[in-house]
């Protein structure tokens, strides 16, 4: 590793520690331990199969022996470990842990036993806060990854727009978006509840807000929703747009009206709102003044990071604060069962407003990530 | 849905029930609750962002609005019930548990120590057995999915033989088969503690068991592993193949003999092992009396199934006993830090014994699923 590249991630790290740790302090924690592989690599620099251990004085990873030795090229600034797989690792871990006061961002039952019955039960805290709200303010170089991780993406919606085509099916556009991808820079995330990295979902799979890819032919007529989610050195971007093959029927345009509307309200209300409640709240009031409120059936958007879901939420209920630094995501839909669907998805980055007008209708100014254009577009 | 199809995937759905159910009864629990994807797809046939409840009277998934219609359509006799992401829909299932003997397969603190407060602890089982030790035996279907699998995987090999080049990247060769699996009819597996799907690995990359795909070049005199997981309808395979780019040195050859040897010792000692701690003690020694005994850093292999690693675990403790049906990996490797490795892998399928020779020392037949050649192949 090229010596600037060691010191600006030894520096990157080591300021992640110092939030992680200020925010543990605060719920009286002078130690944290991260079982979970993003905060392990946000406190480390090591993605893997690892228990991060911070406190001021040091930062210890445990990793079993097949990964010892990549842990020692990539986890900068820190001890390792090693351990057996398994109840090994986890006692090994709490013997670091004896005589502090901790807290873990691990939700797995057994582990939180042990831990409560090996260092006492009032020396653990179970809160992943310290984790969550150091990760939601991204600093400059997170933000870049995001934003490269979303190009990526913009030009993967160009290969669509020439890809798709009558009779192709769904899994031969993912996997040439698939190919792609890597050899644009990007990785795959994948998550448990979904056996495909991309939703690409055609005609009455479009009404599926979570369809799985499918050897679906595309057909003319079909909406054709291409949801992309890429990574970038471990940051996500995820962003959606909906295509038409041939004709659009009114009903469609009608439809495909009212989402990018909402998708533009909800872009533009990230400057003046003070929480994503409102944000939700300006997205579901345009789509239901259009007849078409039940037909939205998930929320507005979500925090992204280096999980694809991560805070602030986007919804109903979503009281967390609008903040410079965050990304997130403003994706409306709407789903007509058992014939097609629209949504519309862009990555955005909240940053400090910059113009002198810094009153309550604009304290924000917003950075869109994905500049594929909106229109609706009739393909083939 | 072709009706032949509805019914056999209901036949074995509703087998897969019977045996959890069947397990469930011993440890005295009436009524399973499955949190884990795998789990609930075993049952159902869903795989989503779902709940699944099963009792002897009827099988129910609890899912966010967004996955209803999905459920709806490849849930096969269920009750599908929508519910709020989160809470909400925990609550709903508890619920729906209220008087009965529950087991479940949740790891999750907060879960379980709701489940406990609303149900009572007496009447909750934290215990995944009825899963795990349904799903280590396979049926004839869930056999030839697997199979097929590797089929795909000895496909993949075949390219990567004719595409493995010097100063072509390992992302590169990643890109072509990721693409290729897709087209070939398979899925993609990801967990968290990897960013890649595959493990592509040249030169000194390859002495880490679980090396990132990375943007190096190969090289003359690489040895080049290439682990590829492939999933076809949600049941996965695993084999690696090593190979050298040129001319291999005389250690590379010895290592990739021993290595070599090993897995055939691995595998034929399957035929007559009681348990799988003996199939992973035949490797390890076989490996240690060639001196590299200190270089094979991870177990002999692990269960494949609806998950890349799941039971049996075939390590030095494996008490585990081997019985036909199980579906297993049998992967030794040697690793010389900062140089090289080899690593060799077969999924494996053990068959009753057919021959009337049914001894103790020829108990069970051997089913190798993938047949790509295992002698050392020097590419270029």
């Amino acid at each position: 590793m090229p010596i600037e590249v060691y010191n600006k991630i030894t520096m990157q790290v080591k300021d992640h520690r110092k939030r992680v740790l200020d925010y543990a302090e605060k719920i009286e924690c002078s130690t944290v331990v991260s079982f979970i592989p993003e905060d392990t690599f946000y406190l480390t620099g090591f993605w893997g199969e690892a228990v991060g251990i911070c406190c001021d004085k040091c930062t210890k990873i445990i990793t079993p022996a097949l990964e010892t030795a990549r842990a020692e090229e990539t986890a900068l600034s820190c001890e390792i470990i090693s351990a057996e797989r398994g109840k090994d690792i986890l006692l090994r871990v709490i013997d670091e842990l004896a005589g502090k006061s901790v807290c873990t961002d691990s939700t797995d039952f057994h582990t939180i036993m042990l831990m409560f019955e090996k260092l006492g039960e009032r020396n653990v805290k179970i809160n992943n806060k310290p984790f969550t709200m150091s990760r939601i303010i991204k600093d400059l170089d997170e933000q870049d990854k995001i934003s490269k991780a979303a190009k990526i993406i913009d030009s993967l919606f160009k290969i669509s727009v020439e890809q798709i085509k009558e009779n192709r099916t769904e899994i031969e556009l993912m996997a040439l978006l698939v190919s792609e991808t890597y050899l644009l820079g990007g990785t795959l995330v994948s998550y448990k509840s979904t056996r495909y990295p991309f939703i690409i979902a055609g005609g009455p799979n479009a009404a599926f807000p979570h369809s799985e890819v499918s050897a679906r032919p595309f057909s003319t007529g079909d909406t054709v929703t291409v949801d992309l989610v890429v990574q970038y050195w471990g940051y996500v971007a995820d962003a959606t747009r909906t295509f038409v093959i041939g004709h659009a029927t009114d009903e469609i345009k009608q439809v495909y009206e009212c989402v990018k509307d909402a998708q533009q309200i909800g872009l533009e209300s990230l400057r003046s709102a003070v929480n994503f409640g409102e944000v939700d709240l300006a997205c579901r009031n345009l789509i239901a003044g259009r007849g078409y409120g039940s037909r939205f059936i998930h929320s507005t958007g979500h925090g992204i990071g280096l999980e694809v879901h991560e805070l602030p939420w986007i919804n109903k209920t979503g009281k967390e604060k609008l903040k410079p630094g965050m990304s997130i995501t403003i994706e409306p839909g709407v789903y007509i069962n058992g014939r097609f669907g629209v949504r519309i998805e862009d990555s955005v980055i909240i940053k400090p407003s910059i113009g002198k007008d810094d009153s309550l209708h604009n304290r924000n100014t917003i950075s869109n990530l994905n500049s594929f254009p909106k229109d609706l577009i009739c393909l083939g």
